[in-house]
């Protein structure tokens, strides 16, 4: 019907010595075979319900992940970005602890530093960027970062993967009453987790019914 | 290359009795001839640069309006969603002052409730009500609302834009001391309004060089 390439790309954003680094995968055909690029492929309307199906079936499939949170970021689109002629890419961003992306293990995949990766073909820099502003932002008043944590963590780890989101310390008490409102999250029973010097710390895991919603505050979490 | 119909769809919102209003038009082919939908058409790759662009296009081409403002919303897509087949639209809003829409004077092009417009062909239901809360999130914290507003305006003229959009009345001195934080307008030298049992006030424009960006704060106008 048209003369434009159709493909999805997916974003997969982990936090791992102390930042946010995305996942690439090196590219197995033209153009740029062998490349290291976001993970993406075309949209099959056979097969695909909607480009957020397609973007859940290239990431099952190049990189074996089944990402809990998958949200659109942005449709790049355009004459220039790709070899191949007019191409339009709806791209989704996904954030996984990073244990989930080692138990994957597909060698041809590796994280890279979000804030620094360069040079990447198509307008993936460009990409990577948007993601990572998007979810600067939407960290300041959503439980988006719950997703970085594993399936359970204390609120001091919480706390730390925001204050690494958001580049800034957070007080405790404020920072536990936002969570708090947000309803989210509920304490594993029995489970303490010990050691340091620290006295044993409650854990908690994400509440069922939120394992693939947010939940947001109309007052940024870094504002007392 | 695909068998994807790719197109372009635009939210065109206006502030008109007292809420937001959307323009729609009366579809001059099928599907859906004669039906009222929101201003669309085919990406094309031959005269577009980008999914942009061609949103442009279609804007000025089906109501005779350039808007300053024009932003991607998302990209609605899959399978069930247009009757030619799996189909992807990206949509882009734009607002613009009532003037704007009645000085195009299109006679097929209408303005409709935005909030309880329903029955609309395609997804252009789900668009719109996706476009307005876009537009109400963002303006709590941007300057956006001002593009609502006509070339000049007054400080009380733009904070009811403001309270309209946010549904709650603000507080004078803090909505004066974010738009200030802004730093987007700049008073017309000379101009007053006056008018009513009101002492005069000074007319504002936007500077040049925001005509085209926002400004934004890191916490809500209606958060004092």
């Amino acid at each position: 019907m048209s003369d434009i390439v159709s493909t999805v790309d997916v974003i997969l954003l982990t936090l791992k010595d102390g930042g946010l680094q995305a996942a690439l995968l090196r590219r197995d055909h033209e153009p740029y075979a062998g490349v290291l690029a976001l993970p993406g492929g075309y949209i099959h309307p056979e097969e695909d319900a909607d480009a957020e199906a397609a973007a859940e079936r290239v990431l099952r499939d190049k990189t074996g992940i089944v990402s809990p949170y998958l949200e659109q970021l942005a449709t790049f689109s355009g004459r220039g970005r790709d070899p191949r002629g007019w191409s339009l890419s709806v791209c989704y961003y996904a954030l996984v602890p990073p244990a989930l992306i080692e138990s994957a293990g597909r060698a041809e995949m590796s994280l890279h530093p979000a804030d620094t990766v360069r040079g990447l073909p198509f307008d993936h820099t460009r990409i990577i960027a948007a993601a990572v502003e998007r979810v600067r932002n939407k960290s300041s008043y959503s439980s988006l970062p719950v997703y970085l944590c594993g399936e359970t963590f204390t609120l001091p780890q919480l706390q730390a993967v925001y204050e690494t989101l958001l580049g800034e310390p957070l007080n405790k008490v404020s920072f536990r009453r936002k969570i708090a409102e947000f309803g989210i999250l509920e304490p594993v029973k029995g489970a303490l987790a010990t050691g340091g010097a620290h006295r044993p710390a409650q854990i908690y895991r994400l509440k069922q019914r939120f394992r693939k919603n947010l939940s947001l505050t109309d007052r940024g979490l870094n504002t007392g």
